[in-house]
């Protein structure tokens, strides 16, 4: 096995171009065989084998550095960087990411998660290398999904303008995770498939031959003619015309002409992009036969692709996806609109069903934003089916475009909470805190599935404004639906356990913890109250206002960050009111980014169990202070 | 006078294109007349008189949907929508707005104040349209700056892919505020100036002729060049190869010529681009030779263009560009960032003194804040100069590449607090709320223009991860400066006036106003404590412990949002330290936009003055049960 011996990337110049082959063989094997057992990005990877291994090969990389746009499709790398005995651990707590991280290895330089980041931090690091004079290279690995997310575009227009060498590939493959939108698919497909470019090259030059005797100025006419032709016969126009010299289409997986293109790029002066053609999941059938499923997969059995079934109720996102097609059913104002994640976000039957009214922009969260406010000022009832993690695109959008112009928006905000595997970069932890100080903005988490299909309901019901439903990236309760939806008064929260003393304020699936830590501490006697806080804004005031008499000892509990969310909320409440005599303990995300592993692991990492609110209970309890609200203070 | 005659567009209507022109002179006269007082954005509206007109005389509104991105270029659509009486309370509080406002006509469709949003909102309405069955046109209006921002590429590949009826008026003046910069800049300087587009045409039509005798062959084959020679000789490939149809460029001074292009545009099925070039501040000399200067104005004197001075101390922006050009003298790793805003961020003499040191991206926020990460990781100090309320478009990319990668970057937060004339869609009111519960992310503000100083210090010795300080829109208090700048320990507040009973935790500008209180209470005989609460993050944790021993009744001043402001991160901290005795009162910004006035009339309508606060402190010391820290509830 060449594999083996290859710990870093200046082991593998000791072999010969066509070596390389077999060890392109091996890394393929190893994924497959691997993410058979762990899952993970497969299709990604499997596309990038070889223009990964070219790259190392022929750059020297840490010196040289590799930004990996979004880092999904970055296992090669590690592979080749001294990680491949680390496969075990693939996305698992404390094991080895599943996208760049810096303190893996001096070979990551750039971490991300979020896609079209790679061209932004490339000039950045270009322009660094000249400030410091040193040489180095910089080169960008990016897909065109992610391509077309507007920072990408902001970058390339500053790029093109700056002509700082450095170099962007294309990874071309006519997917981001769904196959991709939008014009600028539209104009690499026709790069890849339409030969009238090189035919109409090849037939001017037989023109300009078969004119028989021409005059000076003439001559110098068609040699102008020529020059001009480029913008004709070159594919790459459109980048051309943004300032890049443009080298491709190039097959992604044959490692000569990779290594043949590198080395003209290397002779370009300014921005250059490689526009390298390859294909998604190459090498496994199942996976090049379905990349879209194949893109982050589940462990599989490796012979016949067949994805090992997860046991459990379905996820919240497809009782979502179901609601939402019976909505729609009966409103036609209802369109759906993802940002490249029709699959994710559980709406493939909402597109099968209403093919006009699912409008997927591409990777272009901002975009989608405020098409939707507009959508909405004209009397459409747009869902914008979102992870909350890639809302953070879109922050501005909402406030300067949705809530300031009070646009009847409905946000389905899927994977509010831990998302696991995935880890830091998406995290959907901020959303509460980064749209509740939002003037006309309304905030909703159910309990259970039943009542996210009430909560469905009730933001197509409600028209001043705004109104967003979170839901987590887990599988639901499994309790009994509702045939019939109605509506839920805005801001109004739900007892679910009756108690005394202690109230535990929950929200989500923290209410189910509140719910059996209740259950617990009622076996040994104590009665703690327990309500479903599904309302972050507005809040329900008058329950508050009750609350601070009949309770005072308040836990508020959420699997988002402490800082700004509800219990934030809640205390601004009673500041506002002045009430100070209720005695608070905010239950939350701490301070700082949690990493990969399960959600059950990542909600242990802060506490969010049951057993760590029976003891944030139990320590509230035995506090005897509170009559007075006043604790001693250190001295 | 013509103009007195058209309350509305249809007004307009009977008039003969010849009569056209002196009404497009009679709204140039009472613009500069007008503004001479008011002060405005006398360039950009001088610019578009024509276009607006034929705009309005072409087609329907407000059936035709017209989208004018920022907006404060429609002063000339306000005039021939009635509002022409209303422009003396133009920008002022309760007067016309500077941009688009629904509230103020039904000829205002779209609102906006952030730029390169109007793609989108075209996109939106032309598919509410469809989804409607009706028929009317959506036309955008865009400048060539607002189209290099992320999200209006966005809005092209996704318009370019659909290909739904619509029209991009695409206002070319090659400005931003400041000069535009750029590839697509460049790109359309091109076609602007470079003739060999169309001499390459020409050419090319003598060399077909010149062709003696063509079999059929090359007969087909001169044909399908001819075809494909669009790509050579059109001006608009970048947007053709995008999915639109060009027409121009057009000068959009010439009214037969943008009235015939509409109706041009009117024939095309699918989106159509638009490219007008127009001659900011046209028509008046002063405003024609510095648009920049003349983009936005306050009152001048008409007949010689001489800016009325502004009496007072100078403005914070102009300290932070003084001390950025003295730090960056002895620390050759800063470099100034700036999304488009060169002049209002006061880095004109920086880019004079430091050419290659300053980098204008543009109008694009996201680029702008992942590269300053790639700039930090690599050694250099970025300093991101940049608006409060534009920030927001950059908040994806302050978490996830910025803080979660703990890069040194340095923020300079300009307009923090209200903005005044400018109104709701630009106070920087949000960024306390939207930034202080990133991890890793240090958040100042300075209470006078020496401690501004001081802490841009501070942020230059910080090695721990971004840093930001913000300071407002006003002018300095007018301290003496220290010669020698020194770090301030990080999370360490300043008490300013000794006090008992209780403390008033104010930030930036609002500690001014905290001393003015005390000072006025001190006379009473009642001695409020002050502290400049100078760290919004983090909290100066030892002095809250302190206080609440020694105060117990605290008043949190801050000119942000109350929701998930530094009162809020206040009341976490004592509920995380289980101190729940302290009786603390929120000033801040309600849960609504506010609208346009001074900043003095913003400050009043939410009780952010003197006089409130003192109420505020009286009400709180007439509140006698605070030492058992709980008020009588509502029964």
């Amino acid at each position: 096995m060449l594999l083996s011996q290859i710990n870093e990337p200046k082991d593998l110049k000791k072999y010969s171009v066509e070596e390389l082959t077999p060890i392109a063989a091996e890394i393929r094997q190893f994924l497959i065989e691997k993410l058979s057992t762990t899952g993970g990005h497969l299709a990604p990877n499997l596309g990038v084998v070889e223009l990964t291994l070219a790259l190392h090969y022929h750059y020297n990389s840490p010196d040289d550095k590799f930004l990996f746009d979004v880092g999904h499709q970055a296992y090669v790398h590690k592979i080749l960087t001294g990680r491949m005995d680390k496969f075990d651990t693939l996305r698992k707590y404390k094991g080895l990411c599943g996208f760049i991280k810096r303190n893996e290895s001096e070979h990551d330089v750039w971490e991300a998660g979020h896609s079209s980041t790679s061209l932004s931090a490339a000039m950045g690091m270009a322009l660094a290398r000249d400030f410091k004079g040193d040489n180095n290279k910089v080169v960008a690995i990016i897909g065109d999904g992610a391509l077309t997310g507007g920072m990408a575009f902001e970058a390339l227009n500053h790029i093109g303008h700056e002509q700082k060498n450095l170099m962007v590939v294309l990874n071309d493959n006519e997917m981001s995770i769904a196959p991709n939108v939008g014009a600028m698919h539209n104009y690499l497909g026709k790069i890849r498939s339409d030969k009238t470019y090189l035919r109409a090259k090849d037939e001017l030059e037989l023109l300009l031959k078969k004119i028989p005797a021409i005059g000076d100025k003439l001559a110098k006419t068609a040699a102008n003619l020529k020059d001009s032709l480029k913008y004709m016969v070159m594919n790459g126009v459109l980048f051309e015309e943004l300032g890049f010299t443009y080298l491709g289409p190039v097959d992604g997986h044959d490692l000569p002409k990779l290594l043949d293109t590198f080395r003209q790029a290397d002779n370009v002066t300014g921005p250059v992009l490689v526009h390298v053609l390859t294909t998604k999941g190459k090498g496994y059938t199942p996976a090049e036969q379905d990349s879209h499923k194949w893109h982050g997969i589940t462990p599989y059995k490796m012979e016949s692709g067949q994805v090992l079934k997860a046991v459990g109720n379905p996820m919240y996102t497809e009782i979502f996806g179901q609601t939402l097609i019976e909505l729609a059913e009966q409103d036609e104002r209802i369109v759906a609109v993802t940002p490249a994640m029709p699959g994710g976000s559980g709406l493939l039957k909402f597109a099968d069903r209403f093919p006009t009214r699912m409008i997927d922009v591409g990777i272009a969260e901002q975009h989608a934003a405020t098409m939707c406010a507009a959508l909405a000022l004209e009397g459409m009832k747009p869902v914008y089916a979102v992870y909350s993690t890639f809302m953070q695109r879109a922050y501005d959008q909402i406030v300067h475009d949705i809530c300031r112009q009070k646009a009847n928006v409905i946000f389905a905000i899927d994977r509010a909470g831990f998302v696991g595997a995935d880890g830091e970069t998406h995290q959907g932890v901020y959303d509460i805190a980064f749209m509740r100080h939002i003037p006309n903005m309304v905030l909703m988490m159910p309990k259970d599935e039943n009542e996210l299909r009430h909560m469905m309901k009730t933001a197509l019901e409600y028209n001043e404004g705004p109104i967003a439903y979170r839901y987590p990236r887990v599988n639901v309760v499994g309790v009994p639906m509702d045939k019939e939806l109605v509506s839920i008064p805005i801001g109004t929260w739900e007892k679910v356990r009756e108690g005394e003393g202690v109230a535990v304020l929950a929200v989500g699936p923290m209410v189910q913890l509140a719910e059996e830590a209740a259950d617990q501490l009622k076996r040994e006697g104590v009665q703690a109250a327990v309500i479903n806080a599904r309302f972050m804004k507005p809040l329900d005031e008058a329950m508050l206002t009750e609350l601070a008499r009949t309770h005072q000892k308040l836990v508020v509990m959420e699997e988002a960050t402490l800082a700004g969310g509800l219990g934030s909320a809640i205390l601004e409440f009673y500041a506002k009111q002045g009430i100070s005599g209720v005695d608070i303990r905010l239950m939350g995300i701490p301070d700082e980014f949690i990493e990969h592993g399960s959600i059950k692991e990542q909600r242990m990492e802060v506490g969010l169990t049951t057993d760590g609110l029976i003891a944030q209970i139990q320590q509230l309890r035995d506090d005897h202070h509170f009559a007075y609200g006043k604790k001693t203070l250190p001295s």
